[in-house]
């Protein structure tokens, strides 16, 4: 998963590191149309698919704004699964707290040269194709304790009725996810988005009044706000980060 | 084939639970870009490549406006490779006479919790990925006789002379794609789409006058309207479903 | 890679042509989005990552706009990897001076029936697929010594302080790539682009000054031009074959 797009070498430079370390990788595209440099959304987009994949999958992510700088390279490991990326809260939703977190710093594992623009080549691919071949962890640098976690993926319980969240993706459908949970806003609740209140709630896409947006479960568990036959997105002219509040 | 774009955890997820079944699976895109809801584009660009698939290839199709509706889902098999699917016509070009199909109505096979919005990962990658296996489609369900084809995309014979049919999709470089085959329309004729009549013919792209819309036989053997360096569909302002006659 | 996009059936199909051929080929994408018959940003794309794919890959790039006409089609052979597409520059960076050339020929190697507008489908994706199967080039045709080199690819140093070359890509970020590498530029030097002098030189993106553009040498290389978060080519309107000066 990158932010990379899909027009450039530099995915394709990705696979062919990770080939030429390991041929018997299986390699699988999550998107690589991650929002440029969002990596609230990317940290939702990995949080919503990561548990269909086959156990011990490496996840190799990377959005990453601060390349070349001093933020870390890290692995995460979790339940068995490998997250190898920036250290800049991009896994801020799978860091359980029975994560072991290693900080990436043994050149060994590394493509030469390193540039200091594209460690997604240099780093990420060869450091993840050899831990397919089995290396420890333990080989790449020290744990660390202090993983950045991202502050604004966080809801706010203003009052007891009141959940103050933000809008953490938008679909290729226009689609609107907000970080607020079905389990937390349980069965009644009002919506206010884009200066609208929606309390319309449903099922599924199929059927609702087209132009009329609505509220549904998706399928990653959080609540979206949709329209028939259109963007949500457009139409109330929301982007990722604004701001979504439920009233229980 | 799907219609979930590229930019979301969609694909990846579906991959993930196909993986997850099946670790021996080989997984190859054909489109995730379909345009949204458009089931007789999809209908299209599924029945001009499906041929160039080895034999037993199992086709996953998800373009599925009526999701967590009572549509069916169903299971194709034709000539020895399998479709899987939502029950909307989305099948209709590849629906042979001795196709066998079945309604998937065995939640064995599903992933759970099923979801309302998301059938391309909680039943059709999953029944796929079981298919894969050598499960016999009769486990999934009740055959029927009765699945979906599209109504608009058959031609009208007006008069001895025309042909009416219609535009059947647009690809990335512009070109308009008619569901009227070449067969059809034999060595001479004029086309009338977008309030132009066009009797220009070449046998390919290269060396067509700039600006000037031609007809043209596409690799799926239905006629087509390109522009030499241009989009004939923005220059002709025409999209999916627009009307298009031949006269012989 | 190919100029194909993916919203259509086209890559899909050359993939269903090479499996059938051969089942355990393992396909990678570089990319299917070079910009609609740019041979120029091709050859850029594919000389910045083909020497990291391991050993032995074969290349199939097809970005083609004489198709159909009287271009050769060709398969390259240099230290080891094969390179497969039509004969117009697209393999201009990768054509070494022991490269082999052989002008493909043979049409027991093609997809029938052969349509005059998808050699990539009916020459190129089948030939390849042979090729993995370990057939020799020499079955396929006659070596050839005048493959075409893009000409305008190459710089121009006007007198001993000044390079004249020219933007060969526009990247996903709106970064520009230039003809100019960092070797022939040195140290110190000032770029002309857009109407405006770039002295300003970073080693990576992170850090810049929002909205200044500022030169970095890229991955692959070449001098870039890039501006912090935001579009360089946007902000400087410049395209594919834009002029760029080095004084240096």
């Amino acid at each position: 998963m990158t932010d990379f797009g899909t027009r450039d070498y530099y995915v394709g430079a990705m696979k062919g590191v990770i080939l030429s370390i390991n041929p018997d990788a299986r390699i699988i595209d999550i998107t690589h149309e991650i929002e440029p440099q969002n990596v609230i959304s990317a940290a939702f987009v990995l949080s919503a698919c990561y548990r269909d994949f086959p156990p011990a999958t490496i996840f190799v992510c990377v959005v990453d704004p601060g390349v070349g700088s001093k933020r870390l390279a890290i692995v995460i490991e979790s339940n068995g699964s490998k997250f190898v990326g920036p250290d800049n809260g991009l896994f801020s939703f799978v860091l359980g707290s029975n994560a072991r977190v290693t900080a990436i710093e043994n050149d060994k594992f590394f493509r030469k040269p390193i540039s200091s623009t594209f460690h997604g080549r240099d780093i990420f691919a060869p450091v993840a194709a050899h831990l397919s071949l089995g290396i420890d962890s333990r080989e790449l640098g020290p744990e660390i304790t202090d993983a950045v976690v991202l502050a604004n993926i966080r809801l706010n319980r203003t009052n007891e009725n009141t959940l103050e969240g933000s809008v953490i993706h938008i679909d290729h459908f226009g689609n609107i996810v907000t970080n607020i949970t079905a389990d937390m806003a349980g069965d009644a609740f009002q919506l206010e988005i884009g200066g609208r209140l929606i309390s319309n709630r449903r099922e599924f896409y199929a059927g609702a009044e087209p132009g009329q947006p609505f509220v549904v479960t998706g399928s990653a568990g959080f609540i979206e706000i949709s329209i028939n036959g259109g963007s949500a997105a457009d139409k109330l002219d929301v982007k990722t980060g604004s701001p979504v509040t439920a009233r229980l």
